[in-house]
């Protein structure tokens, strides 16, 4: 493994260990394991209420830079089910497999890509050392079925991954969108993936979401199309994060590059379990859309409007797990310190999230809640914000304890209404990383907010 | 069918055709027929580049006027498989069942609710008056599997309804969000159905999505709940459609409410079909938590915290179709009408849709395309108003046809850069309704259009 770029060499921070996040999401409202009072279903889990403005955010950005922003990129939102025919064009039903081998002693399973080297040689089991025996092949797909009437129903899968839908209505949107060559189309939708071991929390699930931007280019525009996405999205995770030096290009060896890539690159985030893929650039040619053009008996060639060239387009593709960033966010912004107050004794945990990423944006919080006054015009200011960003109102416990709870979730910003307020309308507006506070007019406040919450 | 409160009495418009909508729908990028390489698969759509752009609106509309702006209802997202018990103990497993009938000699199968009750009584067949035979039930639920291991598969279910994610993570919330009753759970996510009978475009699929609310309430505040959300529902669809005559409450009869309500009510939307439903008020009481506390064993449920009592929370249920929204928006907003400059002899095809909701915000055009400075000002602005909201930049064939082009996908302003722009910086901002056209200062148009397409 070798870094494509040299990485600011930053101050080593801890890393974090997985559990810290767990148990903050639970404790919180971020993640929930699902069906929880069931027992739970191993690898599916539900976003509580921070977990969805979260990841409401984490989206809306994405599409703000990969598609608005894009004059010749544009998005589509695809069904869960597709046509059966369409993992077979993909080469799903034949090779989306994991090979497992099972210990004849104690019949645990095991995934042979994820067995030391050393155990598969022997074939030796690492749980027990009893003997392992010969690989089999288990496929991801989740399959369902179409139709209710018996005889009439049709085997079909939710997708495996959530690109497929791209090629399937690239025909459509280059004759309804006014698109021509080169040009991308981007989605973010639910996979699934019957993974034999899922686990680590988010980043490794049965249910799980993706988003990909499919760009299509001539042939001859390939490699400047394909440094060009892998540079933009290399920065667009590096602006999202704090600690930049966890964050890399991995290029992908020969003997993992599909027989049609010239190169791929894996976009790394290195956590506690060590680095780990991020998002995929990967160089696949006229694969795709050739192969649906043979399976499906429709010509998905193009036609250059002014050269007439005729060909099927080559695509780059960038592919990461919205699920994956939102653990990596946790994980990147998740923080104990001592107290900078000094005047508590506690730990403050803190999530340094990216201000217009927060799921929170502003808590508003009367200094005292048995002060008319004070509340009256904390809920009116609370009011007024609502309609602009996520504000939340506080009014329970002390100014500090207050602030610890918006620290933890990642509130930016805590605005106190104090006697001051009362007297010439300017509040304390309270930033959560440097715990600086600064007064401003209350006039003043949905501009100063907005500037530094809204991305633009 | 009683309407419980008066309709304005609107000038009767002429129903939109579902052709006309299906066929825009594709022409223009907002619905495309899934897998229609392959041959589609019926019931199941992909939303393309306008489509998801206005999906997305009418999703973020939604959620900002029920989770952002209710200090006492809090968003979750849950996943689309759940463990199996989920559907034993919401009733699914047992009763989410079709009655169909076959006819014995043309072999067509029937819903029996969708059969002409003479039909019916008499058994004869709609289609070639054959005989009908004995009706069976089939259950609609979509089935699928994890794990990937022979005899340690588990069967599920893909969610037959997405609220019941509320119900599973209810517990959790409660214990991580500081709500108290009475508050509220909101949740946009997508549903499966194996409809014997899909059909009418997006109006009944196999694969859709739902936006719920379910407020948690005590049994003596049930009635004043109930009529807060029947009101500021019907309010919410009143206020985003353009034929307010179109939309009436239909209370359900003694014979269709279940034992436990009291009352129900569905919000009704009339299109060239008839009057169908759109969102649904229902009086759940402690159905839904009870049942969930016996199959699953934990008890659900709720200490008031000031007075001790201990007691299952009783709910107020409003489940809407997110499809359902984009295709009664869609009729409601299609108009065909003469050409309102009297030049060109077409017809001109505009979407009324609510700007706040409409795909694309502003078009910038030049006024030629063969004039340098014209087209570098065009650019530039539509670059600066591009970051703030969706804007198309159009140089293609003369402005009358760049006009209709974006009155056809709904598009509230166009704005044309000519040569007195040039001159004193001032564009010509058309608004789509009227096609009254304004002189507006370059520097104020950012403001001038935000104002008038953002929700606040």
């Amino acid at each position: 493994m070798t870094q494509l770029e040299e990485q600011p060499t930053a101050k080593e921070t801890p890393l974090v260990p997985i559990e810290k996040v767990v148990a903050l999401s639970k404790r919180r409202g971020f993640v929930y394991p699902n069906s929880e009072i069931y027992g739970g279903v191993a690898g599916i889990y539900d976003f509580g209420p921070l977990g969805v403005e979260l990841r409401n955010n984490i989206r809306r950005y994405w599409w703000w830079s990969m598609v608005q922003l894009h004059d010749n990129v544009v998005g589509i939102e695809g069904a869960n089910i597709t046509h059966p025919r369409v993992w077979e064009a993909s080469g799903h039903v034949e090779n989306f497999v994991d090979r497992l081998t099972e210990c004849a002693n104690c019949k645990r399973r095991f995934r042979i890509d994820h067995l030391p080297e050393e155990n598969w040689e022997q074939k030796k089991c690492p749980n027990c050392g009893g003997k392992l025996g010969e690989p089999r092949n288990f496929n991801l797909l989740m399959e369902t079925y179409l139709g209710v009437v018996e005889g009439e129903r049709m085997k079909t899968y939710l997708r495996g991954e959530a690109c497929q839908n791209i090629y399937l209505d690239y025909d459509n949107v280059l004759k309804s969108s006014r698109v021509q060559v080169p040009f991308g189309i981007c989605q973010i939708g639910k996979a699934y993936r019957n993974e034999v071991t899922p686990g680590n929390f988010l980043f490794r699930q049965r249910e799980f979401e993706q988003w990909d931007l499919q760009f299509f280019v001539h042939p001859s525009e390939m490699q400047q199309w394909f440094d060009y996405w892998k540079e933009f999205r290399f920065n667009w995770y590096h602006s999202i994060i704090t600690h930049k030096d966890r964050l890399r290009f991995r290029p992908h060896a020969a003997d993992e590059l599909a027989h049609y890539a010239k190169q791929a690159f894996d976009i790394e985030y290195r956590t506690i379990l060590g680095w780990q893929e991020w998002e995929g650039i990967h160089w696949r040619q006229d694969w795709d859309l050739s192969r649906h053009s043979q399976y499906s008996g429709q010509d998905l060639s193009y036609t250059d409007p002014i050269t007439k060239e005729r060909y099927i387009p080559w695509i780059v593709e960038t592919s990461g797990g919205v699920d994956r960033t939102f653990l990596n966010l946790l994980l990147d912004a998740y923080e104990e310190e001592p107290d900078p107050s000094g005047r508590e004794s506690e730990t403050r945990t803190v999530l340094h999230l990216n201000p217009m990423l927060a799921p929170v944006k502003v808590a508003v919080l009367p200094l005292q809640k048995n002060k008319e006054e004070l509340v009256t015009t904390a809920k009116t200011l609370h009011k007024k914000l609502q309609r602009l960003m996520v504000a939340q109102y506080d009014e329970v416990q002390n100014i500090g304890r207050r602030y610890r709870r918006q620290d933890e979730i990642g509130t930016p910003y805590c605005v106190t209404i104090d006697f001051t307020t009362l007297e010439d309308q300017t509040v304390t507006v309270r930033e959560r990383d440097t715990t600086a506070q600064t007064r401003i007019h209350m006039e003043e406040l949905p501009m100063y907010l907005l500037e530094r919450v809204t991305w633009k």
